[in-house]
């Protein structure tokens, strides 16, 4: 691995890497930009390395333990990582946040298939690599996280964050859903999303059958129906599905919900961020399993 | 109140109100821009009158209901209420969203004089009602909730709703944290801010020696030190102090709290985002009120 120096926004490695701050780019290629140390340290600290990193001419201090991290993986990863020294210019052009951005690298899409849901044959585990397969819900494990029209990709990566910490399962993406690899997205997940399994392009139809065949409930929430949070029960494996603060969640989903959650709420409101509806729900039924209620 | 016509951008209401953008000025005349047609609907909603409404030329149907509501309020609001129609860069000019806007207020600081804390003397209602005085904690209500060093405006704001919404009696803001009147954090509280006590500008020492007179609890969280967030006594009054993510709240505050809760958290991640931690905590104190757990 020979470092390169780019001073030229109109490389060729620069302008193909300047295409993934597009969602179509990203989708076809299935790589996605990571910008700043933060983030990159994220992924790091799980082992999943980056494909290229791009670092600010006179900041290669940054770059020793990436190269680290990439001998550690057996030569495999650090004899395919491209580095790159790059210009002002040129780190800019590949910047969503502006200026000052001294580390941006690209990685390999992690969302994996989606297996059989809840129960189901035991399997390898594959952890943190990307495109295997996986099972979520088994094990004890939280509730599947599934967001259909939740289209603020702030909120996309903060419910990424949340679902990571409070044990969910993973986090499956439905039409109309903001892009979980965009960088505001990223940098709402603060590296959770490194950390969970990842499902993309998961219809609603199908979500439903599978949940069907693993006896597993769909979960929703309301601000003005269903059960009080508490008394629900939610110890057990579910799929919680989110949608968008306006719209809610798609009409076959509603109807194939078999429970109802209500955060009661005592002001006027008309509901609570999905972002914070979503964190509520993923600790009660963390709070559930962790505390032994049962109902 | 005969309505104006303003096409210039250099016109003397204009430059005066656009410099409200700008948090000085607006803490210098205590007043606050409202953009769009659902914020300035959750203050009338709650009998809430701007001192200014700006609605772009040809939308005068937008009109009707702010006046309807300035006349249902015995004729005060009504004289007091100045309605400009403007041409479109003059709109731009005071809008912070960009383009597309037809309506943006004036309002003056709702914030109130943070009187006793916790149980005292019963005191005239003053709801709704700016600069009035008021004690938080009262009559079983909610925690109060006091930020210091959250300097995210999309966070600040997310938590003032998250706080109308979980029966929180107030949000007091301390130094560092970022101003609950600017349009992000105006945007984020989705209208909340019209809805729940806010005190500006209080000092850590304040609060503390208003905490020990009242005898109530200060409670902060920490994501690896304390007691699990569902064994924490949080039915009583307290007061929930949050900080930033990366500081934590100042180590005054941080001597004085009597009780640390702890999100346990699954993932390796840090911590969660302030406005998830304060919103689960607020829910889980909501929780033990209302679903009688004592401890």
């Amino acid at each position: 691995m020979q470092p390169k120096q780019i001073s030229s926004t109109s490389n060729a490695i620069i302008k193909e890497a300047a295409r993934l701050k597009r969602k179509r780019s990203r989708h076809e290629s299935r790589l996605f930009l990571v910008e700043g140390e933060d983030l990159l340290d994220a992924a790091l600290a799980r082992g999943i390395l980056p494909r290229q990193v791009f670092v600010l001419e006179g900041h290669g201090k940054l770059l020793p333990h990436v190269l680290r991290a990439a001998d550690g993986s057996g030569g495999r990863g650090a004899a395919a990582l491209e580095v790159c020294f790059c210009s002002e210019p040129v780190m800019a052009k590949l910047s969503e946040l502006g200026s000052g951005t001294r580390v941006i690298a690209t990685f390999s899409f992690l969302d994996r298939k989606l297996a059989a849901l809840g129960g189901g044959e035991a399997q390898g585990g594959v952890e943190g690599e990307a495109e295997g397969e996986a099972e979520p819900g088994r094990d004890g494990m939280g509730p599947l996280l599934y967001l259909s029209g939740t289209s603020d990709p702030g909120n996309v990566g903060t419910l990424v964050r949340s679902a990571a910490s409070l044990g969910a399962s993973g986090v499956a993406i439905g039409p109309g859903t903001a892009d979980c690899y965009s960088p505001k997205a990223l940098r709402a997940t603060m590296g959770a999303i490194f950390q969970i399994p990842i499902y993309l392009g998961i219809e609603p139809v199908d979500l439903i059958s599978r949940a069907r065949a693993a006896g597993m409930d769909i979960l929703r929430a309301d601000p003005h129906a269903g059960v009080a949070l508490w008394d629900g029960d939610l110890a057990g494996n579910f799929i919680l599905a989110l949608g968008s603060e306006r719209e809610g969640i798609p009409p076959e989903l509603m109807a194939a919900a078999s429970t109802t959650v209500r955060i009661p709420q005592l002001a006027a409101t008309e509901s609570m961020n999905v972002a914070m509806a979503g964190t509520t729900i993923l600790y009660e039924a963390l709070r559930q399993r962790m505390a032994g209620i049962s109902h």
